[in-house]
């Protein structure tokens, strides 16, 4: 359908051999094309139609591909991505004791935070996420490298109730806490939130200091909740309750909680969950690998509970692979409701786009092409043989594609993989820099 | 060290900054060499060593990458990778009745079977599998393609208590399945397996027919077994006896039993499979997407149960790739042991290359890096950022890296995949006649 306006200028036109808007739900849209200008999508229509309609002051074509939006990894430790593998298979008391703690302590600082990040960010971007709930100590360090790589995040400030690197005391993390977000409080691209570690480490008054400052502040609370069976008994010895009705005593089980794991629930909890909007982020391959137990993660999104997917750190997953990570939530769901019906290839690909906007309070400007929302999108190639042949894209898509196979990223319309190729980071520096960190890391904790 | 002795010829050294040979069992060897004569390895051995020892035809160097036996798929029904993603998210009777079984019947002969080989091949290569299980109809066809591409395989005769294009009658049936064995009986590549369908579509006397020519002509059967809860209740209300006590009855519980996904297992089973040799390949990704149950894959392994890891087929899984399948075996175990310490990563690696070689009769000829086997290897590449940095390679390999990464692959000593490109098969065309085939299975089943 042509028009008889004049074209109007943007800045960007992409085309694509297939469009997942993601909204509305479960849609294929062949030979079609999303109009960008400045960091918004302006509109979504079939190629002709915006071809006779823009004039974009640059194409990209991409008949093999689907367009798409940008993965959200809903929960990440990014800077550990410098401990990939660094122990596996092991009790998790050894493993943090006697491994992830000693290492952490060795090297932990601003140097270890950036350069992990760096690595983190180049390894999202080649596979096709495009925002991340960031969860680990010094956020001052984090914001800044996201900013610098023009990458979306959501940045937490940690609570914890005892010295770290970052801050010694309440008061010292509540400090920095605030300092952080009033720095970032009206960036585009960072966002904060608070990240009180988990129920067993952050004690009722700190609990209820952070509801009373996330209320204030309008920003999401990102909590590890109900990961093992082990959190439930040590609460129900401690406290008498389990965590989340500790947590629903304090005050903090609303819309803004971003509850990670949950692998413990009860029908009343999911229930629970459901009526108060509480975002639930299902991290199945951490899940498995630790063998916390299983996220009923079908019951959820069933009983109308806000699904989004993350990948964890790589100290226990060990990669920033949302494709993967995507693909096990979708084939675990059906196993653990024992239906093979649960969380199909759409509404698992929901839970890793918009899904993930929505926990990080990001729903109405990242998750899914519309017209007015962030320019936050992927190509993935389904030209392979790998991929063929193509009978129904979002199958391809979920079940069989894989990261290596996005081939173009743009973050707020600003493009960050071209071909495969990124933009604005040295492969060959960082690669070298992760080495000379084995080497430190090695030299630090003979151990390792 | 070098020798006094004149220097040796030999067709291919190849030199890898590690090896990773499968025996001794989780080593890892930096700098090390393999030196292939014919179709045989000669010797694994430091790099200076080798260079010292050996005038080779013809090195290949891979300081970036691991060397290792090619992955063994122990499990696959590789004509169906044309029907990739036809079907997902379905109820078990639905998928197979109204999608699968139309489809099947509308498409299957020797011409849907090579081509699904072929396109299942290529994509076996370029995922580091060199040898595959193979469970469908035409054997012929299959042992033809795979002997064409000079592909390592056990292909499956079938038997089954119904007529299809293959058969009609149990005596047709073991007509044919003889025909093929008699033809590959002496080859090199090419060995051959029963392959009665699963215990509810044979019946007794088919079963023990099987079982008297398995032991005549000492070759392996091939089986789906204890998949589904169903299954096993099925069986308890048609013979009274669990599937594997039935198989028991009719003798058929030894070390040439193959028996595929096993989610349903009593201790006593467990004990009985070690006991008495059974095999058993361990589909994790098919059984999490079709909802079918968790194989005790630790409780197996450590009972001393040979374990192997199968891909299943494209129609359920949707992928050929054993390194995907290897780390979901890996963590998954470990969500089902409820224990951070099942199946570790050398130990899953092993299953997926040595335990598929036993598990096929193939135990003592590939499946490991040692002198005197077949030369089938792989190089994994572990240079690029996302295996980076390389606290533990065996970590890299199972839990980070991926099939892409897979730079170069050799079956029989012969080079299949050379820097990711694939020698004697013309992916273009691949591709394109994969096209041809989804417009032709749209027109045949317009439900698809």
């Amino acid at each position: 359908m042509s028009t008889d306006k004049p074209p109007v200028t943007c800045d960007l036109l992409i085309e694509a051999g297939f469009v997942v808007p993601i909204v509305p739900h479960g849609v294929v849209l062949e030979d079609h094309a999303v109009a960008v200008s400045g960091s918004r999508i302006v509109a979504l229509l079939p190629i002709a139609e915006a071809r006779a309609r823009y004039q974009p002051l640059r194409t990209v074509s991409r008949p093999d591909a689907v367009l798409m939006p940008g993965m959200v990894n809903a929960h990440t430790h990014n800077p550990m991505t410098l401990l990939r593998g660094v122990a596996d298979d092991l009790p998790l008391m050894e493993w943090l004791n006697q491994h992830i703690w000693p290492v952490e302590a060795a090297v932990i600082g601003p140097e270890f935070v950036a350069d992990g990040m760096t690595l983190a960010i180049a390894e999202m971007l080649r596979g096709g996420t495009t925002c991340a709930n960031e969860n680990y100590f010094f956020p001052d360090v984090q914001a800044a490298v996201y900013k610098q790589h023009g990458f979306r995040a959501l940045v937490g400030l940690p609570v914890i109730d005892f010295p770290t690197a970052w801050a010694r005391t309440a008061d010292e993390y509540f400090d920095r806490a605030g300092e952080v977000h009033d720095q970032w409080r009206d960036d585009e691209l960072i966002g904060t939130a608070f990240a009180p570690h988990a129920p067993y480490t952050v004690n009722d008054a700190n609990f209820e200091h952070i509801r009373m400052l996330s209320d204030q502040l309008d920003i999401p609370v990102h909590l590890h909740t109900h990961e093992t069976a082990q959190e439930i008994s040590d609460s129900l010895k401690q406290y008498g309750q389990r965590p989340l009705a500790r947590l629903d005593r304090l005050g903090l089980v609303n819309d803004r909680l971003i509850a990670v794991h949950m692998t413990q629930l009860t029908d009343a909890e999911i229930h629970l969950c459901a009526e108060r909007g509480v975002n639930v982020v299902h991290c199945p391959e951490s899940n498995l690998k630790l063998a916390s137990g299983f996220c009923p993660a079908c019951a959820l999104q069933r009983a109308g509970v806000n699904l989004a997917i993350g990948t964890d750190g790589c100290a226990s997953n060990n990669d920033l692979d949302m494709f993967s990570e995507t693909r096990t939530a979708a084939i675990l769901a059906k196993a653990v409701a024992q239906d093979p019906t649960a969380l199909d290839a759409a509404t698992t690909l929901r839970a890793a786009t918009l899904g993930g906007a929505i926990a990080l309070g990001m729903g109405e400007r990242i998750g899914s092409i519309e017209a007015g929302k962030q320019a936050d999108l992927i190509c993935v190639d389904l030209s392979q043989l790998e991929t063929q042949p193509i009978h129904h894209v979002l199958s391809q898509l979920v079940y069989a594609s894989a990261r290596h196979l996005v081939s173009d990223v743009w973050i707020a319309g600003q493009p960050k993989l071209v071909q495969r190729q990124l933009l604005d980071i040295d492969v060959e520096a960082l690669v070298a820099n992760a080495r000379h960190w084995r080497e430190r890391i090695r030299t630090l904790h003979p151990a390792t």
